[in-house]
């Protein structure tokens, strides 16, 4: 059996739990595709998923759920894609992640074509992201043009994709950043930068019609006041819903969590968009696999612009 | 914990080892669905699967891979469907099954809304077979309007989806079944009904670009020389591809075999021809859940026309 590199842990716990171990290379199961991987995104849900093991249950895990990489071997009844093949997406997500490895298998439908505007580290960034705000903004808040939305952490791995969806489908998009980041936010077709830090945002916008809030807390319930009847709130912190719903109700607003969910449907639009010059993803670092430790220290410092990618 | 009857096996064997089981009723994870199951289809590969193991490994489980029903409750983060929707669609199909039973669990989009103008036991006939024809003619073999295509077993559970899905997309269609099915065939959309049964269809027929084998054993590579040059056959029986891919060889025809796999994108557009009236599923019959084995006695006769689905 063939070794392969990864980073694992075997308790939870801070960045140091994360360690490079190796393990036997997966096979493809019927259906599936292995995948080499040439970049895997961090996302905020690892460094969740890492210290508490959130929506992975027994250790020891290899996180990882983003990937671009190159199809190294397809399993039984597999036409979609062959050996060599560049493709961008997901592992079995949630029940299962592994992309912070040197292989990783999947499901061949969570995987598309890579958009050739794209390396394998911006290609990386996009899945999680990039489906999180598809499914919240055109699948759930059915997002349409001329519509107003607003944007909250517009210049975060989440956010800048949001924004660039939201102005490509022909939305008025206003953004929450720090004044440091407005250059930026208009760079990405921010419409109108709100600066969160100096003042309550819910003072300086009104009558939208989708909430997009990728921050929680109390972010989601502060922000019904400024959605107009009949608009929509949604939020990626699902733990923030029930206060969200109760703060909607009477108010004629919808509340609703998205999570992510793999879906080729959705990776093709998102390639779609990037072929037409409409999205790209922004980084923050692009670090080697071994350095997973200080990519999660990044992601949980809570002040990156963009993504952070490892590479294997 | 609300317990649910399902079907289950301890053992494998004939029909006769499966039995009603109580069970605890299963709760949707994060991006999951519960349906309320009000009919499951029953295919070939159930049969294998209670025989052999095939696609699933370790005893107890509970078969079944087509659902329709009604969403019963929705895991975290899922905004797609809510409780009381009426869907169609499959389980984790290759890994998980569990559709021979009340409730079952799945992915949120392996399923889509079921088509009004089919009732739950038409549905329930349609995921796995209709994914099948879908990604085998569409999506590996990319069938053309004018392309003339072969489909063996025409009137069989996969055959007769087939059919319609290469007339619809303006194929000429020649399909092989014993006489007395002909009509049947015909009302299908078949332009050249095959008897097999008194000659062999390879002296019957020439110049197709594309075979689509539904039968498995010598059929794909006795296939093969009735493929025009740049043709391609595909199978469903993933055991017959080494020597299929061994005949094709150096006669520029294309050997696929596929294994179907959930997506909603392919139920959408099977959703979408069944709503324009080209396609319906036919079913053979529809037992209670109890008789599980009786059904799957008549899916092993080889001899049903159209589909067999059980409702709980």
């Amino acid at each position: 059996m063939t070794a392969m590199r990864t980073i694992s842990q075997d308790r939870f716990g801070g960045p140091e739990v994360l360690h490079e171990v190796e393990r036997p290379r997966p096979e493809p199961g019927p259906t599936e595709i292995l995948v080499r991987v040439h970049a895997a995104g961090v996302n905020p849900v690892d460094a969740k998923t890492r210290a508490t093991g959130y929506l992975l249950g027994e250790l020891p895990f290899v996180l990882g759920w983003d990937v671009s990489g190159v199809v190294e071997a397809v399993g039984f009844g597999v036409t979609l894609f062959r050996p060599g093949d560049e493709v961008f997406g997901m592992p079995l997500f949630p029940r299962e992640a592994g992309a912070y490895a040197e292989y990783v298998v999947a499901p061949t439908r969570h995987f598309a074509p890579k958009p050739a505007a794209l390396d394998h580290p911006h290609a990386a960034a996009l899945p999680l992201v990039g489906l999180t705000a598809w499914q919240s903004l055109v699948e759930t808040a059915h997002l349409q043009a001329g519509q107003r939305v607003l944007v909250h952490a517009a210049a975060g791995g989440v956010g800048h994709v949001a924004v660039q969806l939201a102005k490509a489908r022909g939305a008025h998009v206003i953004g929450t950043a720090s004044a440091a980041k407005h250059d930026f936010l208009r760079e990405l077709g921010v419409d109108e930068p709100i600066d969160y830090t100096t003042a309550d945002f819910a003072e300086q916008v009104r009558d939208v019609d989708v909430v997009f809030d990728t921050v929680g807390g109390d972010i989601g319930v502060r922000s019904v006041p400024v959605v107009r009847p009949g608009g929509t709130v949604v939020t990626i912190l699902g733990n923030t819903l029930p206060a969200l719903a109760e703060a909607a109700a009477g108010r004629e607003v919808r509340a609703a969590a998205v999570l992510c969910e793999p879906d080729r449907l959705g990776l093709t639009a998102l390639a779609d968009l990037v072929e037409g010059g409409a999205l790209r993803t922004e980084l923050d670092a692009v670090l080697p696999l071994a350095q997973a430790g200080k990519a999660h220290e990044l992601i949980e410092s809570g002040r990156t612009r963009g993504k952070i990618v490892l590479t294997p």
